[in-house]
């Protein structure tokens, strides 16, 4: 999908595209103050994600919020395709996720799409993103991800829990259909076009799983959600739930526009690099500064392109006064950009530090997670075949 | 594939089609005394199916010979497509590969794509046709499979086994490729277009399970033949041996033209009709003979064209010098094709009612023939990631 020149599709997607223009090509809703009070009445606190609209757009979140309420079996779910060390673009929803699912008790679905990736890339061996699958589970246990209550799916490992709900979602699903969606073409590999599947079975197999409707809310990037609207046409004629979403803006990379992606990655974070290199790729990010301390200050700067400032509202910055201070500072040429970089290279630096001492513990539990030790896959129910 | 107007492709294949044409277009080879001869060289007995040519095409079974003769680890593959009740066309291959297990001592895999045949259904729950793959290993067990060493994977629960496999399948195989081979379009769910990489899949899981390169024969119907051509291109660059095939000609189904079929059920004999059923069907059969007794004893038949006399040819006539006397009593116009439909309405009826017997008892051992009881999934190796 096109948007502005801009491309939004789960494998090609840009920040500082026009957020609010993308949700009506979408068909998906603003998030607004009636969703963000629904959740407040229930878990008693905000979210800084909620507040400032990191997370901005929905689909039937309300009424996720309204099931849960009502005492109806909940779940959440999301995902990372294991392409690479994990940065700092990739957890922002996570945190989000880990949010929710200590504020609700529900348990969380975690798909690690290690096929997809390697479909996907343009080299490297299958194992390589299998193993990097296990690579990324490290950072959701350091953030503390609760394993009694996380499950994740590697699925080239674990596909029996996919593969008989995929067998339904694949018939109705026709290739021209994952052109128009997806923009695959005849040169496409059949992994891709099968891939999408296995993405939209884990929106079922909560139901599977626990023997009753379950309904799911996706904590995910904008880039995903031509998954779900798919996802969502066909539920109803499965007899499953359709499932709900929450969609995050994407973090900037620290280069001049662009999300943080592992294609660039001297402009993005991952949480492997150390605090030193981490603090120092900050120092050169691109700003929304002016060329000179002497312009800015006269001129004031931008925050508004600015990736360094996004960081600090998106991840860095807890408390809404300071960050709006900052924007003012900025705007009004009081706070210069090296500055500005500096306490944001401070704060980064000290977040791996903590990360990557919790993700080296880690290791020793990885295993807690996985899906494969705590559920029985879905069971073909047999019936009586008639000689004809 | 279109093959003078006679479509051969797994999901549309007449009988009674030029199989000599057929070879060349597939660029197969024919059967010839040489493999026929290192092959009585080896189980110092001959099979009727050999001899007359019933499997008469192959690629590199002369080289699975060799390789089976200088102690390579060799194992046999096929498979069905429970779409139905079983009929005799698809216990032909299956008689064939029993006796090779036999004589051989070799592993057989044995594949049913419950899948495949509900995406490529019009109707039906996936269900059924999960339900039909346990129906027809009954037959299986009937025909005295050693269970062994028969190892049966149902697709949809067995995926464990195929899917780390058809991973690395899948990213060489293009929407184009697919269309090329199996005329697939626009319009072809994206199940059947993935399909493929599991029957492939199933080549190279030998070598997997028993950690060596493993020589595989696939015995099976030749319009299987397009997933072998591609399965043999890709092999090398995947670290596998070239699986080898020997092909059979279609059963042809009791009317006019065409191989035994599910679609056209009053040609076909199950093995679940009761012997009288069968008994009738036959003696309801087109036949190649004269409009009237007098005009066949006048100008005698035509047993070439004829589905009674290929059924004793391909599976009801065991000895060699009393089929010969069949064919020239029936272009003589001394047998008359009541007569002849007879005997092999009793014949069929007979077999049926031994087979049934076997089939009821069989309902209690099925298990044994799972694989997911005798093997391993294939493990993927992890390696070592270095933080980028």
């Amino acid at each position: 999908m096109e948007f502005n020149t801009v491309a939004i599709t789960p494998w090609e997607a840009e920040a500082f595209v026009d957020y609010d223009r993308l949700i009506k090509i979408f068909g998906a809703k603003p998030l607004t103050d009636s969703e963000i009070d629904l959740l407040k009445s229930i878990v008693k606190e905000s979210h800084t994600m909620i507040r400032r609209r990191v997370f901005y757009s929905h689909r039937d979140f309300d009424k996720f919020l309204e099931a849960y309420k009502s005492g109806k079996k909940c779940t959440l779910y999301t995902g990372r395709g294991p392409s690479g060390n994990t940065h700092l673009g990739h957890i922002l929803p996570w945190i989000f996720a880990k949010w929710l699912q200590d504020k609700l008790g529900l348990d969380l679905f975690f798909q690690m799409t290690d096929d997809e990736k390697f479909w996907h890339s343009e080299g490297g061996e299958f194992e390589y993103f299998n193993s990097l699958a296990y690579e990324n589970i490290l950072d959701l246990a350091a953030l503390g991800l609760d394993y009694r209550k996380t499950h994740i799916i590697i699925n080239s490992e674990d596909i029996r829990y996919l593969y008989p709900i995929a067998i339904k979602i694949a018939k109705k699903i026709t290739f021209s259909i994952q052109r128009a969606t997806f923009g695959f073409t005849e040169s496409t590999n059949i992994g891709m076009i099968f891939y999408p599947t296995l993405q939209m079975a884990v929106a079922f197999l909560p139901s599977e799983l626990f023997g009753e409707p379950v309904e799911v809310l996706i904590p995910a990037g904008i880039d995903q959600d031509p998954y779900w609207r798919i996802t969502r046409d066909i539920a109803t004629s499965l007899g499953y739930p359709k499932p709900s979403q929450i969609h995050n803006k994407l973090l900037p990379g620290l280069g001049i526009g662009g999300k943080m992606s592992s294609s660039k990655p001297e402009t993005a974070i991952y949480t492997t690099d150390s605090p030193e290199l981490a603090y120092s790729k900050v120092m050169r990010a691109y700003t929304g500064g002016q060329a000179t301390a002497e312009l800015q200050r006269k001129l004031g700067g931008n925050p508004d392109i600015c990736p360094v400032y996004k960081m600090f509202e998106m991840l860095f910055e807890e408390d809404d006064e300071k960050l709006i201070e900052r924007y003012y500072a900025c705007r009004g040429g009081n706070l210069l950009c090296g500055e500005c970089k500096n306490a944001l290279g401070e704060r980064v630096a000290k977040f791996l530090k903590e990360h990557q001492n919790r993700r080296t513990k880690a290791v020793n539990y990885i295993e807690r997670y996985l899906i494969r030790d705590k559920f029985t896959p879905p069971i073909i129910k047999r019936i009586e075949i008639t000689p004809k």
